[in-house]
C-alpha cells in the first residue's frame, strides 16, 4: 500500500514544530511507518538552499529567483525523500509544503496564483498533500511566540501587514480545499492543540 | 537607447571566454558601453548556486532540481544584471544563457524542449538574446582542449555521447532560429576564429 502525504502549515510562532513531533509519536504509536522532514531544506542540497533563502542578502533577491529557489529545494525533496518513502508505503509528515509558496511568496509577496500553480504543475505533476493541517493563530501571539527564539530570518523581519497576508492567504485556501486542509486553532496552549490534532487526525484514518 | 543582449554558446574547449573578451574589446572600441558576465553566475547569490551546481554531490542531483537552480540563477542575473544594465544602454555579453539549458539539461540529459521552453517564458517573459554567436566545436577537440584545463567539474565529466547530444542540440536549434545564431567554426586557431567572430559582429551592427 502507498503511503500518505501530510504537511502542516502555519505561520510564524504557530507551533508546527512541536505538533509535528507529537503527531509523528501518535502515528508510531498506531504502528505507522513515519518520515519526518521539513521545507525548504530535507536534503543535503536541500537545506544548503534553506540557508541561502533565510539569510540576509547585501542586494536583496528577486521574488522569481526566491520562488525557483523554493521550488528547486522541493524537487530535490521529492526526488530523494517524498516519492521514494511513498511509494514504500512510508506516511510522510512534512512542515510546510507548496502551501506556504501560495502563502508566503503568493500573498505575502504578491507574486499571482496562477504563476505559482505554473510551478506546481512543473515540479509535482499531479501529487498533492492527501492531508494539511493548517495551525492557525492571530499574527501579533504568533510574532510574540516566534520572537522568543532568538535572531530573526529574512523572513522573520518581515512586517506585522505582510504576516497578515500571508494567515489570510492561508485561510482562505483551507476554505476553498475542505477536503484537504484542516483548520486547528493554534491560539490555545500547547496540550489543548495537541489533542485537537490528534481527535483530526484519528477522525481522518478512519475515513481513510 | 536600448542595449543589445548578446550570448555566445557552445560546449567544452570551444573558447568562448577567450572570444568573448576580444567581443568586448572589439565593441569597446566601436564606443559602445559593454557589461560582460557569465551563467550560470553573474551575481553573488548566482556564483553560490554556480558552485552548488557544479560541484560533485554525493547523493547526485535531480534533473528537475539542477534545471530550476539554472533558471533561479538566471532569475537572479535578469533582475540585477542583465535587465539593469540594457535598460540603461549598455551592451550585455553573456557567455552562456537558455540555449545552454535546452543543449545540456535538454539534449544532454533529456529534459523535454516542452518543459524548458516553460520555464524560459516564466522568468524571461519575452526577453530573448538579440544575437546569440554559437562557437562549434567537434566533440573530441572540445574535449582535449577542457581537459588541459585541470580537474573536470560535474558537468565536463559527462561522456562523449552526452556532449555529442550537447552539440547536436546547439547546431539543431541555430538552424532553426538563422535570424538570432551564427555559427562559427572553432576549431579553427583562436586568432582566425577571432577574425571571423569581429566580422559577423560588424555586419550584425550594420544590419542593426
Amino acid at each position: 500500500m502507498a503511503g500518505r502525504f501530510i504537511t502542516i502549515e502555519g505561520s510564524e510562532g504557530a507551533g508546527k514544530t512541536t505538533q509535528l513531533a507529537f503527531m509523528r509519536d501518535f502515528l508510531e504509536r498506531a504502528a505507522y511507518p513515519v518520515t519526518l522532514t521539513r521545507e525548504p531544506g530535507g536534503t543535503v542540497l536541500g537545506e544548503k538552499l534553506r540557508a541561502l533563502l533565510l539569510a540576509q542578502h547585501d542586494d536583496g533577491i528577486a521574488l522569481t529567483t526566491e520562488t525557483l529557489l523554493m521550488f528547486a529545494a522541493r524537487a530535490e525533496h521529492l526526488a530523494q525523500v517524498i516519492r521514494p518513502a511513498l511509494a514504500a508505503g512510508r506516511w510522510v509528515l512534512c512542515d510546510r509544503f507548496t502551501d506556504a509558496t501560495y502563502a508566503y511568496q503568493g500573498g505575502g509577496r504578491g507574486l499571482s496564483g496562477a504563476q505559482i500553480a505554473l510551478l506546481e504543475n512543473w515540479v509535482q505533476g499531479d501529487l498533492r498533500p492527501d492531508l494539511t493541517l493548517l495551525l492557525d493563530v492571530p499574527v501579533e501571539i504568533g510574532l510574540a511566540r516566534a520572537g522568543r527564539r532568538g535572531a530573526a530570518d529574512r523572513f522573520e523581519q518581515e512586517t506585522v501587514d505582510f504576516f497578515e497576508r500571508v494567515r489570510a492567504t492561508y485561510l482562505d485556501r483551507a476554505q476553498q480545499q475542505p477536503e484537504r486542509y484542516r483548520i486547528v486553532d493554534a491560539a490555545r496552549p500547547v496540550g489543548v492543540v495537541r489533542a485537537d490534532v490528534e481527535n483530526l487526525l484519528a477522525q481522518w484514518l478512519e475515513r481513510d
